[in-house]
């Protein structure tokens, strides 16, 4: 065994970015989750404790969407070691940011290390989506695992089979993300959202998509604006979020590029071209929900390039 | 007046390829339309001769794509000159090439270059897609109009307000064409698409072409052949192309990256990594076709760079 103990960080991350429904996403440099895995004389996974979940999340490993992947991580490298973990939420619950994904990407990350990387990131992705399989309720879906997981933007080019593309994207992009202290269960969201839809707005939709892909990559700021348009999901999954297109226009006012919800809410983000621009972007944002009496909290950051790190070994 | 007689060509185009209903086209080297643009004493606008239309494209230029298209330029332009226009039909109609973009294109193209170009492509589109008023009935589309007119791979990010933008492309991208002698109205292929999709079928569509922008701009052969797959237009009109799957397979088993309808068909297409390819994937491709005793023509090209070119100018 490589180290005895280790302490990883891994990112929240923004779905769907206004056209990409379950297709894209990307990784914020905070907030995030914060893993101890530790080494441990009985064998099998252990949850120590999880801090910061008002204890609301299950210890046990199999109910645990950081437990349940490293379990299956665990599993398929055939290890008979003790881990043991411990769990320090450093972002809400149920916000829209990718909460369990960090967790199950936190620790599949902090086992692959400990172990001095027998997988590749690639690799790594269905471990860290095993996760997501209790937190979705069997219909999984990858955005925010592997945005967290590879950092920057990501496609979700097909799901079966799972393919992630990297796509280049402008350097001084950056983004702010409130976070308004209401719960929005991801289960309710996902049930508001149409089955069907005419394939007009589809049409539309995929324009917008394959406008952001090319505006990401040509590093064009004025096209990605343009192309942050959802005219399917944001209008039905907006009505429960108080005050949301009052929100959106105060980004849209202070110069964001683009704002929507983030994953199913009831985050909203704001793509801005500069940390200024983010930071005026939150304070306007902020200021719509206080006149709602809703608290929130704004977290500005870079578009994180790197995914999860280390942050402590004892060997 | 800069010239008395200018003869230009105007491709033919793909579009669709694949993935991309209404959104994603190519222009292709040949096949395409010439066309002649000749100074004139009596003021306005005439069409003298169509040459390969069997009699059934109108004279009216009110009735004409070329006609409408360069009849809108001219008014914009307050021109009170003559003109006399002949049309060379070097494609076959209604064939899913966007035969009538062609002409319009032409049309609007000739007359731009013999008054020594007033405007650049971009202002020229809208005068272009005059003519797509007359073949589509009302329901414009800017995919083959915008890939004859500019060249290349072509987004149409969005038809209200109309943004087109360039894609870049791998450099050895060929293509195949293939034209069964059968005719397809357009607005009856049109009629048999669903006006409603499952949102699940949009989702898994807009990340293939989200796939297949990032895969032409990365110049990922193998990303470009995964996202050319199109679960919602082609099993429908593909009903309508005696023998299409055992065409396109013969293209796929010839090595092609993907292959699919063109436009609303009958012509189908295979995108390919070589002239090689290309020709083998013709080949097989026709002999599918000959066994149903269906005649059909083959055209093998590089993507076309350039859009319109000028043939002749006389001073």
């Amino acid at each position: 065994m490589a180290h005895k103990e280790i302490k990883v960080f891994a990112p929240a991350s923004v779905t769907n970015v206004g056209c990409g429904f379950d297709i894209l996403g990307f990784a914020v440099e905070w907030p995030g989750d914060e893993l101890i895995l530790r080494l441990k004389k009985e064998p099998g996974i252990f949850i120590r404790k999880i801090y910061n979940d008002d204890g609301r999340i299950p210890l046990n490993p199999e109910e645990n969407t950081a437990g349940r992947a490293v379990l299956s991580l665990y599993n398929y490298l055939k290890l008979d070691i003790g881990l043991e973990l411990e769990i320090y939420k450093k972002m809400p619950l149920c916000s829209g940011l990718g909460s369990s994904a960090a967790s199950a990407v936190a620790a599949v990350f902090a086992l692959n290390e400990l172990l001095d990387k027998p997988l590749n990131k690639n690799e790594l992705l269905p471990f860290a989506l095993e996760g997501e399989k209790i937190s979705s309720g069997g219909n999984i879906h990858a955005d925010n695992t592997a945005a967290s997981l590879f950092g920057g933007f990501i496609l979700v080019r097909s799901m079966q089979p799972l393919e992630i593309i990297n796509l280049d994207y402008p350097e001084n992009l950056y983004c702010v993300v409130i976070h308004p202290q209401i719960e929005l269960p991801t289960s309710e969201m996902r049930r508001i959202i149409p089955t069907d839809i005419p394939l007009s707005l589809a049409v539309t939709q995929w324009g917008n998509i394959a406008g952001m892909v090319a505006g990401l990559m040509k590093n064009d700021l004025g096209l990605i604006s343009r192309s942050m348009d959802d005219k399917i999901i944001e209008p039905v999954r907006s009505q429960k979020i108080p005050g949301f297109y009052a929100v959106k226009d105060a980004a849209m006012n202070a110069g964001a590029l683009g704002s929507s919800i983030s994953g199913s809410g009831p985050s909203v983000f704001a793509l801005c071209d500069s940390k200024e621009t983010s930071r005026s972007a939150g304070e306007k944002m902020k200021a719509v929900f206080a006149s709602l009496k809703i608290e929130s909290d704004i977290y500005v950051s870079k578009i994180n390039k790197s995914g999860p790190v280390v942050l402590e070994i004892i060997n």
